[in-house]
């Protein structure tokens, strides 16, 4: 029996992303940078809020003026002023005074609180009463409680959603630094793959992948340039290889699944100046026949050509290179798993890990996974696919009624 | 006691959504449709594939030439000659014989599966000798099992992601009717709030608003567009929110929390032509003050001006608007939440649905849940906040140890 691959294991697959150097940085305009990952370490230059405001529509006073004030026993309290939003009031709060004061207004000297409106009332245009105590602090946000001076609040490698987003307008950053989005080079080979505006004739097949990989590649914060379709042919596939690696960041070869392709791309990869090949096949499945080599530096991929299989191996493999080149450091564990129980049994081999297509039904509240069962040529399983079950290397297989974590795809 | 709001259930404030239009439907190239909404139904026009392909490297044959065969008692089988990727084979394999076939190679005439090239030994140019017998269909992929002509595959109003850009590249399609992307106008208000290249006076703060909202729209698909700061003067706002309304597909005014600010953007909103106030106070905390108008056939929403609160309203309410304008239909329930054991009691108000910040942590491989405390006007709160649990309105709270679902964020 031949043995085409000399399988690694996923882990140490998924290791060797650190021996790739990321991508560098370029400062974009702060407005753009949802979805980027950031470049540098951010510390606060400010107090945020600047000065103590309030958190309500009331009165600014000293705590102190309204212990021990009820409904029936009201403190009464002169109106000092009102106080004009985005402006500093010229004046203080002392005891038994109180200054007008809007949501987001600036608390005056020495008052430390504010009344809510509504536990107050107008006796006449000098005096309010006052129904209700405060407790120092109280319906206010006080300078620096937000951000203070000093305070490291982002970290570069970190994923910039829109809430970092408005922090860094907060400090007034126009211009953030951030990594690139790293380019993506997708080649597809095979004599049996013709461009998507053709009618395949017996024999052949619409380029699938190239679609497929370029929305993976999107969604995973990368460019995607497409290289088109390289005949099965050693110069055709040279060729396009070294010009995609002169002008992209990784690439990824995929789609031709015929001996011929697979021989002709380690046999590029070999050839290529400074490239070694890493990996020749990964202990999981789908997606056994994946190629790694690092070329002049460079990732680059040679992917089964199995829609289903470049898929999964993007997701599963690539995606983690890709993060890594971008920049994406010390990820938080929020990848969108989502639990769910078990329709039906499914079992596995031994010593690799499966990735089992799964349908996510939501019946009187609970959510079951049914496997989406189908070869890893047809693409229409994938479409069915709201997510993917990994079945452990070391497990034969998981029960029926088991909860799984389903990463959505 | 002055009661400001006529607090809307949150159920019903999201049954209004259907009321508005979708936006209209556009042609774009298929390699720009991920993410976007699929605008027409999709009917398979061919077979997928066209024709019975294998899905290893082998040999093509008739099952039954192998049937009994073993490794002690191989099946002997001519061969018929080798099969041309992307090529109609110009012969066909009865008994007793078979051809050399690579993955995604056409079966030829007669044949009904393939033998792994593994389990086959060449004898001399012309024999081989099989090891393993198959079963009819066994390593092949036949003639519509990905896709059937006629076959209904996808529908308008499906969310596109990259195995769907895959099948539609399987159809051949170049242009595919996606929804246009809607276009969300944003107005920050306020005296209080600066642009933020000014460094805030006291009293002033930046305009953080405009960014979160604007990173969050284009993460719902949507495009933001921003109209800068208005200051609290009813015919700015008036003019402001006339020009927005006109240009795009809704509006948010977010910013000025103070009286004022509020008092303008309910007239602005009734005296705007055709404008109706469908909604003032929502019973949700935090995102009580949330206004929804229709004017003019379009939603206008008033934001509180509370960052969080903002950012809350938008998630949980603003979010499945626009998602409605911009075509998605009937969602499949894989929204990504996530499952974690909640860190400690969390309280609320009967009456109205809490949504708790947390952040979620990882320990010995179980999710934490941890509520992140702080006022909803800390930005800070929402960087350091993985996601968002929510608390039903009719209960007092949730306790410590119970599993929460968490809306990312």
């Amino acid at each position: 029996m031949k043995e085409f691959f000399n399988v690694t294991a996923l882990g140490d697959v998924l290791g060797l992303a650190k021996d790739f150097s990321s991508v560098g940085a370029e400062k974009i305009d702060l407005i753009e940078t949802s979805g980027r990952v950031l470049a540098e370490d951010v510390i606060s230059d400010i107090d945020l809020p600047g000065f103590s405001r309030s958190t309500m529509d009331g009165y600014a006073v000293k705590a102190s003026s309204t212990f021990g004030a009820s409904e029936g026993n009201p403190a009464y309290l002169n109106i000092k002023g009102t106080i004009q939003m985005g402006e500093k009031p010229g004046f203080s709060v002392g005891p038994g005074e109180a200054a007008k004061i809007s949501t987001g207004g600036m608390l005056p000297k020495d008052a430390d609180s504010v009344v809510m409106v509504e536990f107050t009332e107008a006796v006449d245009e000098t005096t309010i009463e006052v129904y209700r105590s405060v407790a120092p602090g109280q319906h206010i946000i006080e300078k620096g409680e937000d951000l203070a001076e000093g305070e490291a609040i982002l970290t570069k490698g970190q994923k910039i959603r829109s809430q970092e987003t408005g922090i860094l307008a907060a400090l007034g950053k126009e211009k953030v630094k951030v990594y690139k989005q790293p380019c993506v080079g997708i080649i597809s080979t095979g004599d049996e793959v013709v461009p998507i505006n053709t009618v395949p004739k017996p024999g052949q097949i619409r380029d699938i992948n190239t679609y497929t990989l370029s929305g993976l590649v999107k969604k995973t914060g990368g460019v995607p340039i497409s290289y088109g379709i390289i005949e099965d042919d050693y110069n055709a596939l040279f060729e396009s290889c070294s010009r995609a690696l002169q002008e992209t960041d990784m690439v990824i070869i995929s789609g031709g699944s015929s001996v011929g392709t697979r021989d002709f791309t380690i046999e590029v990869l070999s050839n290529l100046p400074d490239s070694e090949i890493l990996i020749h096949g990964i202990s999981i499945s789908p997606g056994k026949p994946t190629i790694l080599a690092s070329t002049q530096g460079k990732s680059f991929w040679g992917l089964p050509g199995h829609v289903v299989s470049a898929m999964v191996v993007f997701e599963i493999v690539v995606k983690p290179f890709i993060e890594h080149l971008g920049g994406v450091f010390g990820e938080k564990k929020t990848v969108p798993f989502v639990s769910a129980v078990l329709s039906r049994n499914i079992s596995s081999a031994p010593g690799r890990g499966d990735f089992v297509r799964v349908r996510l039904v939501e019946e009187n509240g609970v959510l079951t996974a049914e496997p989406v069962l189908g070869k890893s040529g047809l693409i229409n399983t994938m479409v069915k696919a709201d997510g993917l079950v990994k079945v452990d290397t070391n497990t034969e297989g998981v029960d029926k009624g088991t909860v799984v974590a389903v990463m959505l795809i």
